[in-house]
């Protein structure tokens, strides 16, 4: 027996009858029949804001990360905001499904990081214990995440030398560089190529069906932690792990 | 004596008196001095949309790349994307410049790329030659494009094995993915570390000047062409180029 557990699915695609929103419709479905609690956000029919601006409580020069820090703090960020970050810190696991636009994410999921993953909820340093809140100390460990993609390149061109990038390279950004350094067990993306030109009348899951059966099993990709000795104090790889290699998967432990 | 050319300068600050905001500010100032005319997109203070949404002309089911191409072919887009389209049909080099937030583009730039590069204009096939616009093909040969990004990490951070990630690596869904893909000739990006302790009042131009200098005669990337032999027809590398190697940089000839 699965134990019940809350998922956040975030999805972002303008049309709800595309590839995306049937995937997404049915995995939100598979995952209730199994038990789960599912949380939505799907951001077009939101109508989500994803530009960061200064809130209402900026007055002068605009500092980023301090005065998003200081309105999450203190309780005076937008109230968009603050509902999505109370969705993710209810959820064991998130999704994170789009369409793969110029080899990213879609700008509308892109600025749901840029609003909700603010200093001092989802990195920066703790002011009571001075710890920094990232990969093995961030606020998310614990919780797992999964990507989900459609594109419309073939499978080979995001196999490890296709000419579009290795998917787990290409994604380094967000697999790496945001979840897992939130803190977040990431798992393998799961990928459809050639999304343009695939039936799911045979198979509508395609594949994910069987990943969200793993969204709490699986193993999450190795990715080495940043405080217990694999990095220098400058935050590059020590000379003897991996010694002369410069690809992104240096920092994955094979 | 430099010849006078058209630079079109995208960037994306919410404050302008940040560092962003000076560097880009001086940076054009420098480039019209040199005797370049300086097009501006300064996508806040424009307050560009950056949500991909289907036009007025779309009934039905929305299909991104098939409608998007076809109100472009039809002269049926929106405004503020047509403009866009000229200002990028003038430029002989683009620069794009901005903080760089979760290991990329604010959203509001990444919605610039989403909305303003369509099939037909950026990229697809050409309905008159069937020819795939490309890389070597692409519609931007001859454009050359800079990366200006400011970031938080130290400098060893973003090197070759840092734990955030080489930095051309990590930008390779937009150096590569986006901007070769469409043609463009990629220079090296520019990168300033450790921003918020970075103290502009001996160099206000931190080197950036010195690669504008640059613009039009430094070395782009040396990106394989995707045409002429170094791909499989599926798209992976050839076996025998750089055998074994899965890194990024298999796609750079070195």
């Amino acid at each position: 027996m699965t134990p019940r557990e809350t998922v956040l699915w975030i999805s972002a695609h303008p049309e709800p009858r595309s590839l995306t929103g049937s995937l997404r419709e049915q995995g939100i479905a598979h995952l209730r029949e199994r038990g789960h609690e599912v949380i939505e956000s799907d951001l077009y029919a939101m109508a989500w804001d994803p530009v960061l601006r200064p809130s209402d409580t900026t007055s002068g020069r605009f500092s980023v990360t301090a005065d998003t820090r200081r309105d999450y703090l203190e309780g005076t960020q937008p109230g968009d905001v603050a509902a999505e970050q109370e969705k993710l810190r209810r959820a064991s696991a998130v999704v994170l499904q789009f369409p793969l636009w110029w080899y990213g994410m879609p700008a509308i999921m892109k600025g749901w990081l840029d609003r909700v993953l603010v200093s001092g909820f989802a990195f920066g340093t703790d002011e009571a214990t001075g710890r920094r809140l990232r990969f093995e100390q961030g606020q998310f460990v614990g919780t797992r995440a999964l990507v989900a993609t459609t594109l419309g390149d073939r499978a080979a061109s995001i196999g490890p030398r296709g000419k579009s990038g290795e998917l787990e390279q290409l994604l380094f950004g967000l697999l790496h560089g945001t979840l897992a350094y939130t803190g977040m067990s990431v798992l393998e993306p799961w990928a459809l190529p050639s999304a343009d030109f695939t039936d799911t009348e045979d198979d509508p899951f395609l594949g994910l069906r069987d990943r969200l059966d793993g969204l709490f099993s699986d193993d999450p990709i190795p990715y080495r932690p940043q405080f217990t000795g694999d990095y220098s104090s400058e935050w590059a790889l020590l000379p003897h792990i991996r010694p002369g290699e410069t690809s992104l998967d240096v920092h994955v432990v094979r």
